[in-house]
């Protein structure tokens, strides 16, 4: 196991750093086969959205799940940058003004702030469609028929019945506060099913059996949960330095969270319980799971 | 080949209906594997936004391609539905006030007027996703590589180098209208690139050889630039009660068309000559090519 927190961090910035060299060299000007031209102030709302300092937490998730085993690390990677294109869309279109109408992003303007909307909007589309072209363009001995689940697999945790779908809840939720198994709906699919699925992809590309597979996914669930629960407790204590966005945004509109619902204790419980629960489905692993374990922790204690 | 264009819209009218079934069954309440819960309302604006009484000309290239190989049709209604998901997210996203801000499509209200902007945004965003979801459910013979390789070509024809780079540099041209070269990959990116993937994908989902494959492209990229021209020449002629939407909207925003830059009489000789050449790339397939040569001539004549 990782001694602490700080030498977990120095793994995930290392892997950060390794998705990243990815998706600069993805997103340049060079049309890729079968394009055109990739129109430049386009391309630039894209790289903006994308090339933002986020952790990149979902990346790490993909590459440590997949070291688990034995496949090619280049195929976890192409599966990370392909998850990360998709999580950064999804933040360019929450980001919109008709969503949740956000100017700041870690510190930094918005697209559809520092670009305009309508580029929001493509850049959000075409980060979306990129990711699906990432995963589809197999250059290793990945299976063709492990590429199509990986791509199956992400379309239904980013769709309707997944991330889009839980942000449209979430939405919903503004006007009329769901109950306490609706808010656990709505936050599995709008938070949930990409992290999940983050686990479970790294299994597919390491090359996983269908038990590994399973697993997996339920240590994303787990920690999917734990991810949600440690961001209402942030968002009930923590002030806007630290986030670098509005927060107390969740409580002021009157948002329903489990943690403003049941108290910050009992929040805190909780998330013990996942953070332990994820760790022991990782046991038969042995010390190959050390960084995946400390990312439970860290999941659990983050600060922003 | 077929009598006349009244006997190819009875053939696109049987497509369209084939189509439209299996839009109608992929777009139901109950969530697929993978899935969570599919929110009504997101749900209702996808029917909205797809079940609206379109010409579903793109399916039926899918669909008429596929035909002159020996494959499945049942691939190919598939590849045909995931490609119409895509064309319907790219029309609601292109109708968002943001961008073109058009309050009726084929006399209906759009779908962020119907619903809300941001309902119509993640609509969109779910039928893109739908779409991938569609082309990697593999329940067919087809082999999982040429479902990858169907996935990577929708990527390829919708992403930053195809149609969604072309609605961005569309929008640029409001404001610096661009040269002839410049009309030209924005009109092959816009709406040239889906319906040349349209042509591919059929030979695909058929089981085309390579050589095949290129020639039914080919066919795409002529009748997706007659498309175009017949589409330029509409809206310098036609009346809103036939477009059903706000015409000479182009001309009238300035937006400059190779018709109108070359004259209508120039425009309708290209027509021709893209119709003659789309035709005679059929030539190897006989009688068994009957539909679409009729749906070329029939892009080049179309009234709406």
């Amino acid at each position: 196991m990782l001694a602490d927190t700080s030498q977990f961090e120095i793994v995930l910035a290392a892997r950060a750093a390794e998705v990243e060299a990815v998706l600069d060299r993805l997103l340049t000007s060079r049309a890729g086969p079968g394009e055109i031209v990739r129109p430049d102030r386009l391309l630039q709302a894209m790289r903006h959205g994308v090339l933002n300092g986020g952790k990149r937490l979902r990346p790490l998730l993909v590459m440590e799940s997949a070291a688990l085993f034995d496949g090619d690390p280049a195929d976890a990677l192409r599966v990370a940058a392909a998850l990360e294109c998709v999580h950064c869309y999804s933040l360019i279109h929450d980001d919109l003004p008709s969503m949740d109408d956000d100017d700041l992003r870690r510190g930094q303007p918005t697209v559809h702030r520092a670009f305009d909307e309508a580029t929001a909007i493509l850049a959000g589309d075409s980060l979306l469609t990129l990711a699906f072209d990432i995963l589809a363009s197999c250059e290793s001995a990945l299976a063709a028929s492990a590429n199509i689940e990986l791509v199956a697999g992400l379309a239904r945790a980013a769709g309707i019945g997944g991330m889009a779908g839980g942000q449209a809840l979430d939405l919903a939720a503004g006007s009329a506060a769901p109950d306490e198994a609706g808010i656990i709906t709505l936050q599995a699919m709008k938070t949930g099913a990409l992290i999940r699925y983050a686990c479970e992809a790294g299994a597919i590309a390491g090359g996983a059996n269908q038990a590994e597979r399973e697993r997996l996914s339920e240590f994303g669930a787990a920690i999917g949960l734990a991810f949600q629960l440690a961001d209402d407790l942030l968002d009930l204590s923590a002030d806007a330095g630290v986030m670098g966005k509005a927060t107390g945004k969740d409580a002021a509109a009157g948002k329903a969270t489990l943690a403003a619902l049941h108290g910050q204790d009992w929040a805190r419980r909780q998330l013990s319980g996942l953070v332990a629960q994820a760790q022991a489905l990782l046991e038969p692993f042995g010390e190959r799971a050390a960084v995946l374990d400390a990312a439970a922790a860290f999941i659990a204690s983050r600060r922003r």
